[in-house]
């Protein structure tokens, strides 16, 4: 049985994450999708938003569990849930050098965790949460590049974009 | 079920080869490594001794297949395997953009397969089958980048290394 | 007065080149495509046929003309037509060790001649010359990546596609 | 008729700026140069200070206009005074990430600006503003770096360098 | 008779620190190894902590000689020491950017002053001071990236690794 | 004692090849310049035209040896010379990949065989024998990237430049 663990922040869920969430959910008996947050530091939406965002999100797929955890690295808690794989988008060159540095050190921590890659699909190669909280702060149209429960609680939480 | 393919020329196997199949071993119910090869090109060895080193090496293997292919696009065989992921070693920022481009073109020829990719342990970085070869070419010993099977093949083709 | 000149292969014609030609045509005044071939070098598709399949994806633009030129640089040619400028399209860090080398090079060979870059369309990003011509090999749909002009040259030329 | 905008926060102007600015101002009709600031950062230089050395430097380009803008967006700007593009500069492959990143922020939030690259002369490929400032504060010499119209502001701000 | 210069904060001194310390020695017929530091930013390690580890491993070095500094550049202690060159550790691609403008810098600061760099072995290329603090706040195992003095002063200051 | 080798095909000898090995010579008791060659691949000039190249061009700099050496590596020929060191030039990003790899040969096939790197310098990041051989055969000036030396072998062997 394999179970997966895709870690972020998630600060607010962008459709770039959906697609890597459902392409993994595909390959895994079971995919964990770990909120982390650091408890002194504040985000744009708090953990309970970026709960109801991912759940309403990704509720067709069956075998995903959203979890959340803080303060605490991505291996810990794959320990603890039983995950024999951690889940990492790539979105190009920018990326890898981290990556591997990352994979090097998750590898000397839990020797027995591999980390599977999935390359970030074209159009949303330069999606991300800090752009998609830059066009909510212009006052931008977000809706091609995040999921409707995004939307619906940025219009709650933020008032009507008017740009 | 997912089924995996790993595939490649394996000119000779080397032990990154060998790592990347272990670890996807682990992934998938089911994992196909292809010897994918060209007739018009000659490789070292015959096709019939990479079968016979990949074999070896990989007996301890319950899952995984091998196989041949030639002169045929790695996405065809796939589709006649009826394999769900391609898998791919990735070394670092020397092959992303490659693959990237591999990516994409694979995803425009069969949008229902995926890519996964596997970060090479640094030990492997740098070994592959055009450097073996030259090693084998100077005569130097590759016991350290090679599974047995390829040191035994290595012995008995080109005679005892006396470097 | 600004006169531009982007040079390629355009074997064939495909989406991306006709993205930058479109762009670069509202940046110069006039603007040469050049068709830039090796007499000794056979392409897939012949000059005439070149030339058609541009002529005709190119024909609502009225400051492009199209011209050919065989086994001489760029700043050469640049000369002779009187360019202002080069263009080159910039898909990302692929080409940018390369691209800086030529820019040296063009300003040691034409001082007076500046090159200008566009950045490729994310869409457009890893279509070129070299893939459709693969896919044309594969008999595999092209007509995302290329003008309606070069499809047709392509069924005339290879009979209709059968994948 | 084409519009260029060439934005920076020129704490101080370099000679790379003026390179850069020089060759624009051949490529449109006219040239825009917008001295961005953020009103609560305070730069090494006052916005006044920075006008007065762009508009000694840049004197003798008359198709070039000097404009200041704070804590908005380059394409607002462009918007703002009828600009067809956006003007940067590359400097190799350092830049080339964040750059295709922004081209498609800003295509996104405006699809009609274009953004044209000069490649950043090798002489000043390693001048920045960073740097400039970096030698005052060691009270190094800058001229080298930066046209005469800094030197002479330098001089009268932080007094005759000695070292 | 040549004069290296290697500068680090050593905060604190690791594997890959002591295996470019140790092919540098055999380059030059001098090698100072210089701790920088800034006076008004603490580290995890004193000064004083980092001079007894750097001392302790390096022993055996007979031609290593360590100095300390602060809140000046490496060219300037370089003058200072006679140095006739700097030393650096090369890891990648990650660093080339950044290493290639110091080098350019340093030479304008002090043309006669060369740097020679030494390419990190393949086992130390992703540890570092800031890799090697974080397992020190987790309370993770450091003893295969760093020398036998560091693990030592970590058990007396933080006390034992219970992990 | 420290003896250094730095090998190229010098086809022709270039100003960065004469920065680099001048640089080396300061560091070096003794260094070996190592015209290596392939005897089935004939370059632009010969041998012998080639030894007289770097024989002029490096007659000041007494403690440098001018050796030849065809279909061997770089690492037998270091052993038979007795070098400590063998040398590089790095242009920036372009090159670091191919040098990683090459270094992890090397200290494979001669451990205790050290490369010591010299950045090139930013005048001659760009400038290759490639690069010189294809102006000479465009038949354009070249006494900028090259020494008297060279300059000289090609006004007598291809006639004088009339560009």
């Amino acid at each position: 049985m394999t179970i997966g663990l895709f870690a972020g922040s998630f600060d607010p869920l962008t459709n770039g994450h959906v697609d890597i969430i459902k392409r993994a959910s595909c390959l895994f008996d079971m995919l964990y999708v770990g909120i982390f947050y650091n408890k002194d530091k504040k985000g744009l939406f708090s953990i309970e938003q970026r709960q109801r965002m991912l759940t309403e999100a990704l509720a067709d797929l069956e075998n995903v569990q959203i979890i959340t955890a803080h303060d605490v690295l991505a291996v810990t808690v794959a320990k603890q849930v039983g995950a024999t794989h951690l889940v990492r988008g790539l979105r190009g060159s920018e990326d890898i050098d981290l990556e591997a540095r990352l994979d090097f050190y998750n590898h000397e921590l839990a020797p027995e965790l591999e980390t599977v890659y999935l390359m970030t699909m074209l159009e949303w190669k330069y999606v991300s949460s800090t752009h998609v909280r830059e066009l909510i702060y212009f006052k931008t149209d977000i809706s091609k590049y995040v999921p409707e429960s995004v939307v619906k609680e940025v219009e709650e939480t933020f008032g009507n974009k008017d740009n």
